[in-house]
Order: structure tokens, then sequence, then C-alpha cells
């Protein structure tokens, strides 16, 4: 089959990656970090903005999107990406996730999973077939199988989780019928070796145009997630992007991308924002602190986004003591362009093979801080 | 004295005029409308994305910053233009009609006004001498006497009220030291007919930089609201500018620009927006509607603001649906580019001496929609 999805290994530095993923709609080149946006929306930032910070890739949710307004809908305006207005690379997760995490009264069979919307408890059911109809439908360029993630140390469960995991998977390879969508698995397995390792073969032997790691990062230790990222990722097909879902802190991409991993996404950078946080290299700044009401300076000397160029951490704080919305769409521009300015270097590290040095740095000015 | 500002008539057509008033913040084109920046921020809007709608001028209020973060703070940061990152000419407010709308427990007397915050109940008190101390600490271009605006129909407040505004403005005459900030003075006398002559007079006899008609859309008929500024207007000085305080509807600014208004300001196009409305020229729309759901058209078609050039109805009614504070940015960004390209039109207009046509063709435009 002709595909439009090609990933490019243009440097390698001991696991680390530089590479290109070529989508219908332009190049990911990565390392990149994906924004987050929900509702069809990055939240409290424009598309124009969203481009201003660097990102190419934006993921944006199943469950919600199928919630509200519905994929019908966002088919009837043309697909997601005319809907939002991105006309980069864009990845919906499967639903899984939210079904598991934020639906109420769901049950789970081998079949699928039935569940009450958040929204207003009305009753729906999710198949790995539906979860693809659904993805087809939102139209991104990524899309991903439909799983189930389970609890971290649940030896029984996860033995359970993956297994259905991988025959679903095989469900929506044989659902998917868009050839300008590229079909991810999922690696489950907890925090379980054996069972990583089998999960990771299986999903390595399906020839798909991308693998992605589920799972970790949902309350497991640091440790024990770069032991599962340094076990998964080399039992995985070199010449295609791996993606570690649900990531997003300086200290987490950093070694993440240490051990071979191309994409990340987190609701970290814009969530923080709406909380008043900044993100720097050396950790986070609560800009509602009383010590920033008089300070002249950005967050972060040096920074060349849009916040940064412009405006003081004393009018930040005042933004946010006001209860102004300003406040979230600054710290979101900020806190996304520090991630992706963070993957450039990373990516430019790699290609010049010095990635570990850049590492080191990178873990020294957090340690500075703390 | 040596002023930075100065008035330039361009045209007249019929009492509709065109013209310029230059400030050390750059040139106004008149006549121009003023969106509202309270808290040193257009709210949902960055700098940038303002000055994209054409806006110039920008109001803030003095009330709001005295309070939160204080005058001290913004002089300190070096001004209201560097600390909100407004390059362009600005505009504050005495603090008279918010200490008069907003605060609790006010006390009136000859000399001042004491007030309780509306934050936190703390004790403070205004005098015109304190309002200009205050909006020389904040810097905008252009400040504001300390006037009382009185409830319309009060004959015996109004004259009261007048008589105060006028004496409270000699003071801030004598009060006001920098040269780079024009003082405007305020025309009062609610509804009738000789004590806003009385004030016209008064003002237009002080030779102020610019002379402002204040106590208008505050309860009033439209018919007295035009009636009144029929009246005022001939008997300011033909080469300052006049400003009409807090008037921003279409057909207001229409009204207004014909009976020889250069300044408008106003929080309806922000106000609105954050309760899910579009201005347009025929009227607002409700983009809340279930009308719009599956509606692909633009806010208005051959509208060249950003929202209308990239998102649907449909993806309006979506966000305000889902809660996304992206609504309010996309639809203050729209609300506020109809009134700078109205005024922009308007301009056009008397300056080709066709204005009484594009009046009536905005007023058709209104009709239509009724």
């Amino acid at each position: 089959m002709e595909t439009p999805f090609h990933f490019e290994l243009l440097a390698q530095d001991g696991a680390a990656r530089a590479g290109i993923f070529h989508t219908p709609h332009g190049a990911i080149e990565t390392p990149i970090f994906a924004p987050v946006g929900t509702q069809a929306t990055v939240k409290a930032v424009t598309p124009a903005q969203l481009a201003e910070t660097g990102a190419t890739l934006v993921l944006s949710n199943t469950y919600h999107l199928y919630l509200r307004p519905g994929a019908d809908l966002v088919a009837e305006m043309g697909g997601l990406h005319r809907f939002m207005q991105w006309p980069h690379p864009m990845l919906t997760d499967s639903g899984g996730f939210q079904v598991f995490s934020l639906a109420q009264m769901r049950k789970i069979d081998e079949d699928g999973v039935t569940f009450k919307s958040h929204i207003d408890g009305s009753l729906h059911r999710f198949t790995p077939e539906k979860s693809i109809e659904i993805q087809e439908k939102l139209g991104a360029d990524i899309i991903m199988a439909f799983d189930e993630c389970a609890p971290s140390y649940d030896r029984a469960y996860n033995e359970r989780a993956m297994a259905r995991t991988h025959a679903w998977l095989l469900r929506c390879q044989q659902a998917h019928t868009r050839p300008d969508q590229a079909l991810f698995g999922i690696v489950q397995g907890g925090v379980f070796p054996d069972l990583r390792r089998e999960s990771a073969q299986f999903v390595a032997g399906l020839d798909l145009p991308g693998c992605a790691i589920g799972g970790l990062s949902v309350g497991e230790s640091k440790a024990e997630m770069y032991a599962m990222l340094e076990l998964v990722t080399p039992l995985l097909p070199t010449n295609k992007p791996r993606y570690l879902m649900g990531v997003g802190t300086v200290e987490d991409l950093v070694q993440g991308i240490g051990r071979g991993v191309d994409i990340f996404d987190c609701v970290l950078p814009t969530r923080l924002a709406r909380h008043q946080a900044a993100m720097t290299r050396s950790g986070r700044l609560n800009m509602m602190n009383a010590g920033f009401a008089h300070d002249p300076r950005p967050i972060e000397e040096g920074c060349t986004c849009y916040t940064c160029q412009h405006f003081s951490r004393a009018y930040l704080r005042h933004l946010i003591v006001a209860k102004e919305m300003l406040a979230a769409t600054l710290l979101s521009i900020h806190n996304i362009h520090l991630l992706e300015t963070l993957v450039q270097q990373a990516r430019q590290a790699i290609i010049e093979g010095r990635y570990a040095a850049f590492a080191q740095q990178a873990f020294a000015a957090l340690g500075e801080a703390k």
C-alpha cells in the first residue's frame, strides 16, 4: 500500500534519535512535543499563537470530541484540521484512556467498554471498531489503537489488559480504512518487564507506521518508567517513530529522548499555565508569588517566546491576582514554547553527537534549582 | 507651553469630522473607537491581537489600577504603556465614574469622595488632585478631569454635580504637571439643555487639549443622548478632539460621529464577547444559538478579522458550549475589529464627503435585522 507516512532517521546518538516523520499535513521534526487540544482547542491560545511557539503536532481527544461536538459534526465541517484551523499534523488518541479515567460507571468486556458521559451521564459504548470509526471522521494524521491502560502494579490486571489491548489492536488494524491516517499500536504491560517485552514484540511485529508506549507516567516511579523505556524501545522498529504518551516534564522529555523516544504529548504546560505556574529549565515558578510583585524580569532571561519578549513577572502576577484570562494565555505560550525549544535543542544536540552533554546540562539546571 | 498634542482637522462633512490627534505615543486617526483595558489588559486579547484589530487608542481605568496593582507599581514598571505593552496611545479615566458606580459606601463632599474598595472594603479617598496624581503615575497620553456623573433626570443633583465638576476641573488643571499628558475636561449636565450648554461653554473656555462629554449613555433615551450631543458639540472648540465617554454600539457611533464626536470608548465589544455575543453591522448574534451548530460560515461574510478569516460559527458555538476560553478571545477580536472598521470607514466617508449616505446605509443594515 502506498503510504504518505515515512520516517527518516537522520541521526542517532546513543539511543537518542533525530528524524523526520512525514505526514499528509507536513513533516514533523523529531523529537517533538505535542501540546494537547482536548476539545479541538489548545486551551487559551489561538492556532496562530500556537504555531509561534514552535509546535507542529497537536493532539486532540477522541473521547471529548465524540461527546462534544460529535465526530459527525467535525467531519461535516471538513475534519479536525479545518474545524480548529490547525493546518499542521494532528494526532487523536483512541478515547480509551479517558473512558477509563474520566467516564462514569464503565463496564469492560472483551468486545469493548460501556460508559456514562462525564458531561450528562448519557450511556455510550466504545469498541476498537467504534474508536477507529470516530477517529476516521475526525481525520487526524496519526490515530491510535483502542487500548486498556491498567493500574501500574496490578500484575493480573495487566496481563488481562495487555491481552485485550493486543486483540483490540488487531481489530483496529482491520477496521482502519483511511490511507491518509497512520494507525499507531500501543505497548502496555505496567511495570512488569516480561509483559512490557511481550507487548513491545507484539506491537513491533505488526509493521505499523508507528509505535506508542502507554501506561507510563500514570503512578509508577520515575525509575520504573525509565526502566520500562530502556527495555521497550530497543524492541521497537528503528525505522518507525516511537511515541511516549502523556509525558511532558523537562526531565522526562530529556530522559525519554535519551532512551529513544521521538514523540511526546502532555496537558502539563497548558494545565500548569491555568494554575499560575511557569515552567522553566530549572523548575517551576508560581507566578502568584508575592516575590514577583515588583519583578521587572521576564519569566526566563533569554527566552524568545512572545510572553518573555514583552511582559514582566510583575505584570503576569498582576494579571493572575486580578483574575485576568490573559494570564493563562501568556503562561501557556511560554510553557509550550519552553518544551518546543527543549526538543529542538535536543534534536540539534543529537545531530551534533553531543546529546549526553546536553542531557547532563539539562539535569544540572534542574538540580541547581532544588 | 510647547505641547506634543495637536489636533489636525482634515475634513468636515456636515457636523462629522475626520482628523488626526497627535500624541507622544503616535497619531490617532479620528473618529476612533478605544477598547477598554480595565485592569491594564483588554480582556482575553494580547496587545499583538489588539493591534491587528485596528485599535490605536486604549483606555484603562484609574480606579481599578489604583486599587490593583497600585499606581506606584505601574510607575515603577515604567508606566502603563510599558507595563501592559501597549506602545500606542493610551487614555485613563479619572476614576470618578467607577467610584460612583462600583465602590461601596461613598461619601461625596466639595473636596472629594471617600469610598470603600469593591475588592476588599478598604477605605480610600479620591480628590481631583489625587486623581491627577494617580493618572500622572500611570502615564497615559490622555488623562481625564475628576468629575461627578449624576443621575440623568435629577435636576437638582445635576446642578450640584455640574458645579462640583467645574470646580474640580479647575483643581485638576492646577494639579496637572506632566506636559506629555493631555488633560481633557468633561461636560456634564444630565438631560438638561441649559445645564449642558453652561457646562460645554465652561469646559470650552479653558483651552484644554480636548473636551469630553460625560453622563450620557447612562440611562437616558437615545433621542435625549443625540439631542444633548447636537447641543454640546457646536459649543466645543473645533480645533480640539471631542470624546464621548462610554459609548460603543454601531448605531451610537454612527450617530455620534454625525454629531461631531471624534473619540469613543466602551467595554461593550469585549463584554459582549465574554457573554457569547458577536456584534455585526446588522445587530448581535448569540453564538450559543443551536441554529449555528452546523453553520460553516464566519460570523460575518466579508469580515477581515482573524476570527472570521479562520473560524466557522459552528466552531465558535462548540467553544462556547465546551466553555473554552478561546471563545472570548475570538469574539473579542471580531467585535473590536468590527467597531474599528466601522470608524475607519466612517472616516473615509467623511473625507470623501458622503457621510450622510454612509450613515443611512449603516442604519438601514441595522433596520433590516429588526
